[in-house]
C-alpha cells in the first residue's frame, strides 16, 4: 500500500474538511487517491464532492471507513477523540489512524487507550493560518511545511512509513518528535502567540482602533486574532498549563518594558530591542517556509 | 511650486535614506524632481547617487538646503529636534518642512518653538516596516498608505496644500489630525504591537524557540521584531506614557485569558477569542492597505 518511495493508498477518509483536512483532501485527490468524507457542514461536504475532490460521503454510522487504507481525524482536536473511541469499536482495515491537531499528547493517550496505539501516528502540519473551514481550504498548502510526526510507542513501523510517505508526496517535511516535547515546544512557537495575538486584538477593540487603521506591522501582529474560536478552544485547553507558564513569562516581560517607558531608561530599551532584533536574525530567516525576507540592511542608514 | 492638481517643487531635500527617506527620494525621483540628500551611512549616500536618485549630497553644514524647495526630515524622530534648531538658524526657501516620524507631538512642538511653525507639516506614512536602511527603500511604497498630516497651528494653507500634493502624487492618501491625538491613536495601532512582538520573540529567545521553528502565524507574530533599535527605541520614548497605558491593558487582558486557562473556563475562553475575531471581521478588511484577504468561511467547516 505504501512505500518508502511513495505513497499509493487506494482510499484515505478524512473526518472534517476543514483548512487542513480540506486542503489534504484536494491534494490527495488530484493525485489520484479516492477521498471519503464526513464533515458537520453539509454543505462542505457537498461542495468537496461538487469539485471532485470526495468522491463519497461517510455516514453517521461511519460504516463506510471500512473500506478506507488510511482514516485522517481532522476535526477540531477535542473531537478527536470520540472519533478514536468509536474507531476502536470498528473492524478497521487502515493500517493508519492520523490525526492533524495542534495538540499531540492527549489524541496519542487516548488512541492507546482504545488500543489503537499500533496503528495511531499523531501529526501536525505547521501550515495553519486565521481562515478555516472548506472555503478556506487549497492544493500545496503542505509544500515545504514541516510536519511533525508522533507515533504510539507501540506502533509497528508500518503506519510511520505510511504517514512519513503520505507528507512527502505532498510536499511537506516530516519529523518525529516526543509528543510531550511537541506539546510543550508549541505551546511558545505557536499557541501563546496566539493568545497573545488575540489579546492585543481586543486591547485594540477596546481603545476603538479598527483594524483598517493599523499599519502593515499591526496587521500582521493581530492576524491569528481572525482565527477561528471552535478550531483553538479546544487547543489552548488541551495544552493549558504549558501555555499558561508563556504567557506569564510574556506578562512579566511586557511589565518590565513599561518600567523602562516609565522610567525613561534608554540602556534597558536598547538592550531589550536589540535582544529582539538578534533573535530575528540569528533564527533562520533562510529556513523552511520562510516568507520574510533576510534583514540584511545596515540598520544605521536613516540618521544623519 | 504647487498646486491641489499636483505636486511640481523643483528641488526637495531629503535628510535620512533609510526605509521612508530613501523610498520617498526614489519616489520623486522618477517623477524628475532633482532630490539632494545626506545621511551620516556615506555608504547609503554613495548607492544613492550612483542610482541616479540623488543629485548630490548635502553637507554637514547643511547650506545646500537653502536650494530646496521642501526639506524632508527622516531620520529617527529624535535626531529632527536638532535639525529643526539648525534649520530655524539658516536662511531657508523652502515653503514646507516636513518629518515622517511614527510620532507627531514633539516634533510639532520644536518646530513652533524654533518659529518653523508657519512652514511646517508633520507627516507619518503608514508604511513601515521591519527592514529599515537604504538597503530596504524602494519606489511605490506609498501607493495606497494612509498618511497623517499635522500641521501647526499656525501653519498657513501653502505647506498643508503642498505636503498634500506631494503624498498624493506618490499614491499615497493624506488625512490630516491633531499631533496627540495621532500619537495617542499611534501608541495603541503601531507602538504597542510593535513593543508585544519584541516581547514574545525574546520570551521565545529564552525558551529555546527559534524563529525558524514557527509556523506561519508565529512568524507574523514577531516579524515586527526584526526592527531597528535605532528607529524604534526614539519612538517608544517619546510616546511612553501612551505605550505604558495600552502596555498596561495588554498585561491585564493576558494575565485574565491566563487564569482563564488555568480554570480551562471555556465559557470565557469562548467569549474572548470571538471578541478577537468579532474585531478581526468587523473592522475593515476591505481597507485602504488590507493585505489579508477576509475570513468568509463558516468557521464550523472541519467539525464532524
Amino acid at each position: 500500500m505504501s512505500s518508502a518511495e511513495g505513497f499509493d493508498a487506494r482510499t484515505v477518509a478524512v473526518l472534517g474538511l476543514g483548512l487542513i483536512g480540506g486542503s489534504l483532501a484536494r491534494d490527495l485527490a488530484v493525485r489520484g487517491i479516492r477521498v471519503i468524507a464526513r464533515d458537520q457542514d453539509q454543505q462542505a461536504l457537498r461542495n468537496a464532492c461538487e469539485a471532485g475532490v470526495v468522491g463519497a460521503g461517510v455516514d453517521e454510522d461511519l460504516r463506510q471507513l471500512a473500506e478506507a487504507d488510511v482514516v485522517v481525524l481532522a476535526t477540531p482536536v477535542d473531537e478527536a477523540h470520540g472519533l478514536l473511541r468509536r474507531l476502536a469499536a470498528m473492524e478497521l482495515g487502515a493500517r493508519l489512524v492520523m490525526d492533524v491537531g495542534s495538540t499531540k499528547s492527549d489524541a496519542l493517550a487516548t488512541a492507546i487507550a482504545y488500543g489503537l496505539g499500533a496503528r495511531f501516528v499523531g501529526s501536525h502540519p505547521l501550515a495553519g493560518d486565521h481562515q478555516s473551514g472548506w472555503g478556506a481550504s487549497r492544493e500545496g498548502l503542505f509544500v515545504g511545511a514541516r510536519v511533525f510526526l508522533c507515533p504510539a510507542p507501540q506502533a509497528m513501523d508500518d503506519p510511520l512509513t505510511i504517514a512519513t510517505a503520505l507528507w512527502q508526496s505532498l510536499g511537506a517535511i516530516p519529523e518525529c518528535i516526543d509528543a510531550r516535547e511537541h506539546d510543550e515546544r508549541l505551546a511558545w512557537s505557536s499557541h501563546m502567540p496566539h493568545v497573545v495575538s488575540s489579546t492585543v486584538a481586543i486591547a485594540l477593540r477596546r481603545a476603538g482602533i479598527r483594524r483598517s487603521d493599523l499599519g502593515p506591522g499591526g496587521r500582521d501582529v493581530t492576524r491569528l486574532a481572525g482565527s477561528s474560536p471552535d478550531v483553538w478552544i479546544p487547543i489552548v485547553r488541551e495544552n493549558a498549563s504549558a501555555i499558561a507558564a508563556a504567557l506569564a513569562l510574556v506578562e512579566a516581560d511586557l511589565c518590565a518594558v513599561r518600567q523602562m517607558l516609565i522610567a525613561s531608561d534608554s540602556a534597558d530599551l536598547s538592550a531589550q530591542f536589540s535582544e529582539a532584533r538578534a533573535w530575528f536574525r540569528e533564527s533562520g530567516e533562510n529556513a523552511i517556509g520562510a516568507s520574510v525576507p533576510t534583514d540584511d540592511s545596515p540598520g544605521r542608514a536613516g540618521h544623519l
